[in-house]
């Protein structure tokens, strides 16, 4: 692992795109929007967070000035209430009155929020322009990668949305020392996530190197990223519009969900619950016969990196058996899981015996050894 | 020209769908959606207005009904106005009521706006579910080909939508004769339009069989709406996201647009304001050197028409100059044209002197001859 800018593609036909993983790469943000090719007479418009503004906005914009570009700042509040039918409303008047045409670029600069709702701007306004993504969380390399886009209705998370692949993605590991140590973590989970779906060699790796990643040295970290985004580029560049394999996906996500949804959304990170959840799916796995070292590794590592592997107290089992049931990856009736077969490998099971949920969940109590 | 139905397609790989045109299809929507192997598990939106729904809403549910489906219906107000993002919502929770699932399928049954507000609801809810469109008017065999679809936002039309390819179109000549006169007249300005642009031959046959046309007999209409979306479906397949190919579809619609909007919308229906758009765009051909046959060709057939072919004297020249400088067809302030160079084909100028334009639309008085 040298140093310097790792680069991996996406490989998507003739939506193929790559994205940049190393530290200081925000000040080559105008340098990036010339080597491919965009146009200095479309402007650009810059969405990001309150949060994120006063940290990195102004970097954006002055290296974009600097080769000669046009660009016009949108700030949304942060938090997951700006995914929005309103906000949208709100950034589209801002698209127009900044004189964005067809060829302009959309930015998101922030996590994911900013990232789904910046690229659905991009994904309907004029039916379509160009898209850039400037992650500034660990969390977001999960969404820099497969162009999934949405907003939220108030009945329902990410159902109003769209496929929109950004144009590139560039990922400056400087920004992420700005992330409280908690996001870290969550973050992390979902780069371990990757590992264990589909590399048993990384998820090695990230057990050996958790001092370093969470200690967020430069060189560990950026081969993290581009790892995690490679295990996730590999399953989306074969399911693009998410049929089949790319719901393997969501390992952890089951439980995860229901958690976010029992504990209230905030009180549990993203990346907190879906730990809570692989450590689920890993003892659903030995349920099927395979080997209980699954569970007992998968809880070992999330461990290490500081992360929740129980279920909060005051989070009751039949509210998550309900939560669960409404969840829409319970097609026909039945309950599907994502299910470890060994670290490194999944499979996705639709016959999962409810009873056999209700009593990884009951054994997942605070102070509960395995069941 | 037999009678029967026809069967158009339009190719875009493996986007590629049917239009069937033909009398009493209508009855067989059911029966299409299970040719398609549409599953009948999966609920069905119809969305319709209420101008349409009365007539023909009940006829499309008892037809897929009867072939085991499930249907619930949306009524949106008739008009523009309901091209919102507002309604974007509301019928969103109507499809999440519904439970629609992502194989499920959004019907537009309607004219151009439901064809544009449905097909963005197909476009988006769940990042995109089956869409098939059921016109009943005209002028929606142009919007039936070539998946664009929008909602419009206070400060401009149709700015925020998407790409989105029904799985097919059901155009039944029946639900044609509830139009009023002037409706048919309008949408057949369309129709003549793409004979204008592409097909000499085309445009021939429509200038014979104008009576037969205006009215409705079901043989010569369904022959016409054809032709009319095989044009559109060859320009369509070589230029699906509108690069440059595709404005040639633009036909008459830079005075067009403008005249729409000085006069208020509604107050020329768009197959009325195009109409003599086109008839100023062949005076433009002039200019350039082209036959002034073209000009007095393109006036005489859509005087046999019935459409107006001179602009309404309370359009003032300024207020219509200004529109077009408004408009967004005017790239970097050149004055951009779709100008014949004969009967039935065109080129792109974006050369016009302004001057030109000014003095063909003040030539384009009630009670001026051709300049």
């Amino acid at each position: 692992m040298a140093g310097g800018t790792r680069v991996l593609t996406v490989e998507l036909g003739e939506r193929s795109y790559p994205i940049y993983i190393g530290s200081g790469l925000i000040e080559e943000t105008g340098k990036k929007f010339a080597e491919h090719g965009f146009p200095v007479k479309s402007p650009i418009l810059l969405i990001t967070d309150s949060a994120v503004e006063g940290l990195y906005a102004e970097r954006v914009e002055i290296s974009l000035r600097a080769l000669g570009y046009t660009v016009s700042r949108a700030v949304v509040p942060s938090g997951e209430s700006s995914k929005s039918l309103e906000m949208l409303d709100v950034l589209v008047e801002q698209a127009l009155k900044a004189g964005l045409d067809r060829k302009s670029t959309v930015i998101a600069l922030g996590g994911g929020v900013v990232g789904d709702l910046a690229g659905f701007v991009a994904a309907s306004y004029m039916r379509g322009v160009r898209f850039v993504q400037i992650p500034t969380t660990i969390l977001a390399h999960d969404s820099s990668v497969g162009g999934k886009v949405a907003v939220n209705h108030r009945l329902a998370k990410n159902i109003i949305g769209a496929f929109h692949q950004p144009e590139f993605v560039l990922y400056d590991l400087n920004t992420l020392a700005s992330l409280p140590a908690r996001e870290v973590k969550a973050g992390l989970s979902e780069v371990i996530k990757h590992g264990l779906i589909w590399n048993e060699d990384f998820v090695a790796w990230c057990d050996e190197n958790a001092e370093k990643l969470l200690g967020l040295e430069p060189d560990a970290l950026g081969y993290a990223l581009y790892e995690g985004c490679k295990v996730k580029s590999t399953v989306v560049s074969r399911d693009e519009r998410e049929n089949d394999l790319r719901a393997i996906l969501n390992l952890g996500h089951t439980i995860g969900h229901a958690l976010e949804a029992v504990a209230g959304y905030g009180q549990l990170l993203h990346g907190e619950a879906i730990a809570i959840g692989m450590v689920g799916a890993a003892r659903l796995a030995a349920k099927f016969g395979y080997s209980a070292d699954i569970a007992e590794t998968t809880e070992r590592i999330f461990r290490k990196f500081g992360l929740p592997v129980r279920i909060p107290d005051d989070c009751a089992t039949d509210e998550i058996m309900g939560a669960m049931l409404h969840d829409k990856k319970f097609a026909e009736g039945k309950m599907v899981f994502v299910v470890p077969t060994s670290i490194g490998s999944v499979e996705i099971r639709n016959d999962v015996p409810s009873a056999w949920v209700t009593e990884i969940v009951d054994g997942l109590r605070e102070g509960k050894s395995q069941s």
